[in-house]
């Protein structure tokens, strides 16, 4: 395999790396996308993976068939141990060097503790597959175990679910909780009444969905409240273990706690020998690459771009395209000799689902919610799910369980009672 | 929960124990139906769920579904880990004893290695859903390994593929790498033909679906070896390890070989303290009911009945269903002090499918091959597929595939590289 094309080498297939791929469809480079998982994960909807709305292979594409036609790309499924940026090599866990032109290193963030690692084994985050199917997992392992215990304290407690974080992930959790406990498992119980489940949402600031414009941030917290969420603002967790978490003097006994507060960036940025922020992400010039190496870009979660204002540009997909678009375009415009342009984004609104068909959503100067923003909602995440098969497949599930209230993804392999968190007398031991 | 009405406990959710549970729906008894898995597995169609056709919510319902509207049944996830037939009682390993006035055991069968337990690490077999993920994984992580290796032995070894017995099973499996490897990667890897992929059988007898009547197994070769499937009959494999496997005094290098040969009755009929077979069956009476005991019955994989010819009832879904179906209705006419018929079973049939669109199927005097067997084996399949919303998707799923060649769900968590099997220093570490 030798090389007489500028290599270009893309760490990460989420939204920033496929799209710079995409970019450069038509570029005379040979491009190789790493990534340690073999697909492209639509993470937007992962919270319906763990609520047992969609199955994983729903959400969740290939990497290699979505680049199949691309014939200038290659995929390697590695992870990615090692970064020199004045070797311009990259160096895989199969110990092999990888050579590069461009480098684009786009991967990611994962869910962070806030100094507490020790909280990730009671209160598993959101980012991979596995992750979701773990938070299935308890989920419905809690109502399995709260139908034959015997002790009403011990149901109480089982039948207690507690989200940390009130961003889009929290919120779409908690009201995805209410709604499998209110209406899909109503009925499929002797013993206990799903209905009884309690769903607590735990959020520091003073508001839920904190980034989206008055009045939508109350319109959300009425919408979780209607659909019998306790949300609680303004409201630390100061401790976590197998039975319980601690908010400042008050204990909540729980055996599920989902966290979905907070990010960490990838351990990969530490590798570039350059500034990185409070959270671990690289700071990168105007054009997106970092100081110094022109040749090496950050894009997505991992990159903080100051846009001039207060908070760097936001960790959501819609930045991370806009981004891999930009360096694609750029590059090949580079290799044409052309003058390159500084990289700027224009936001195009966001929004929130809330339960079964409510949701919030600000788009340009609208602020929408209930009904309406619910069906924005599911045009927009419907129309950007990567696969044309999986939109079939997403939009006929979801059209099912509209009109039944039914999941279809109630499967746990591996025994749920097997995986659930340690008791208190198995971790003395 | 006190226990007024007889107390029937079923051991296992596949399709005996629902057989049961189903046919004790109008019965004044309580159903207690007790599975370590929280779903009722299609197995028949296990196969395309490690070929990467079907999703594992496809073929898998959840039990507490199934029986949702049958109010007089319960279900409960544990794990059984005693029988008391004198006590009459159960436990869990939750450690509650549950009681019974009619016991129906209904555990199945695992796979088995003749003798060889060590060689499981090296060729998982087919029961469950993580097996089925976990053959996934290895298929799809070969062609992945296979396309960055630059070693052409290497690449040779990790594209020969190794399928152990002839039976339904391995013929299908067989022919479903073939599939993939010819129709499905073609044109997604860039440094592999995934064409050139070589795929064996390897079966101890003289012919492949020994249970068909003639010509039947040899137009299964014949269909087998036209899709490219090497196929060696009276072969043994005699040893094996993580880079190949012995057949007799041939080698054959290989990273993948997945086990379809000989199964082992489930541990659970020890318990009961009566003659077993020597594949571990309970030997039951005319009844289904064990010697001195009739409030036990044993049904499905894990029973040997006598039907006066040479075999016992094979081990298929026909016949636990008809088994189920036969105890709950004697039980009820029990209760009822009607007079109880024997067991008896009559046989519908048998078929298999061979790659892409040819199947044989045997039905009453018909012994039919090609695209016709392939029709109906897939209607049998589908109308025997639990669950109305499973049957639409399965059949757009197949519909799809059966168009565009593609799989659906070739999607892979957890990293398929960090599944193999272990290397040859690996394992001396």
């Amino acid at each position: 395999m030798s090389h007489a094309r500028p290599q270009v080498v893309i760490i990460g297939g989420g939204f920033g790396g496929l799209a710079t791929a995409r970019a450069l469809r038509r570029a005379p480079v040979d491009v190789t996308l790493i990534d340690r998982a073999n697909h492209h994960l639509f993470q937007p909807l992962l919270y319906q993976v763990a609520s047992a709305a969609l199955a994983p292979g729903d959400i969740a594409e290939p990497i290699r068939s979505v680049l199949s036609r691309q014939k200038n790309a290659a995929v390697r499924l590695a992870e990615v141990v090692g970064i020199d940026v004045e070797a311009k090599q990259v160096r895989t866990d199969d110990g092999d060097d990888v050579p590069y032109d461009l480098l684009v290193v786009a991967a990611g963030a994962r869910h962070a503790y806030f100094g507490h690692p020790e909280w990730e084994r009671f209160a598993p985050g959101l980012k991979t597959i596995d992750d979701a199917l773990e938070m299935r997992r308890r989920l419905l392992g809690a109502f399995e175990e709260a139908e034959w215990t015997q002790d009403p304290d011990r149901r109480a407690q089982l039948l207690t679910f507690v989200v940390v974080g009130g961003g889009p992930t929290g919120v779409e959790l908690a009201g995805a909780i209410s709604d499998i406990a209110r209406q899909t498992l109503s009925g499929d119980f002797r013993y206990i009444s799903p209905e009884d489940a309690k769903v607590m949402l735990v959020e520091g600031s003073g508001k839920v969905l904190g980034a989206l414009d008055d009045p939508l941030p109350e319109h959300a917290r009425k919408h979780l409240e209607s659909l019998g969420v306790e949300v609680r603002l303004n409201t630390f967790v100061t401790g976590m273990d197998a039975e319980g978490v601690d908010l400042g003097d008050e204990r909540v006994l729980t055996r599920t706690v989902f966290w979905a507060a907070g990010n960490e960036a990838s351990p990969l940025g530490k590798m570039l020998g350059v500034p990185l922020d409070r959270q671990g992400r690289v700071c990168v010039t105007e054009d997106l690459s970092i100081p110094g190496h022109r040749d090496v870009t950050v894009i997505g979660d991992l990159a903080h771009f100051d846009h001039g204002v207060e908070a760097p540009l936001p960790a959501v997909a819609p930045v991370a395209i806009d981004m891999g678009t930009y360096v694609g375009r750029t590059w090949q415009d580079r290799l044409a000799g052309k003058d390159l342009p500084l990289f700027s984004h224009r936001d195009k609104g966001s929004m929130a689902t809330i339960g079964h068909r409510l949701a919030v959503a600000q788009v340009g100067p609208l602020r929408l919610k209930g009904f309406v923003a619910w069906v924005i909602w599911l045009f927009v995440h419907l129309m950007t799910l990567v696969g044309h098969r999986n939109r079939v497949v997403v939009f006929t599930k979801w059209a099912w369980a509209w009109l039944t209230w039914e999941r279809s993804a109630r499967l746990v392999w591996n025994n749920p009672r097997r995986a659930r968190v340690p008791d208190a007398e198995e971790e003395a031991a």
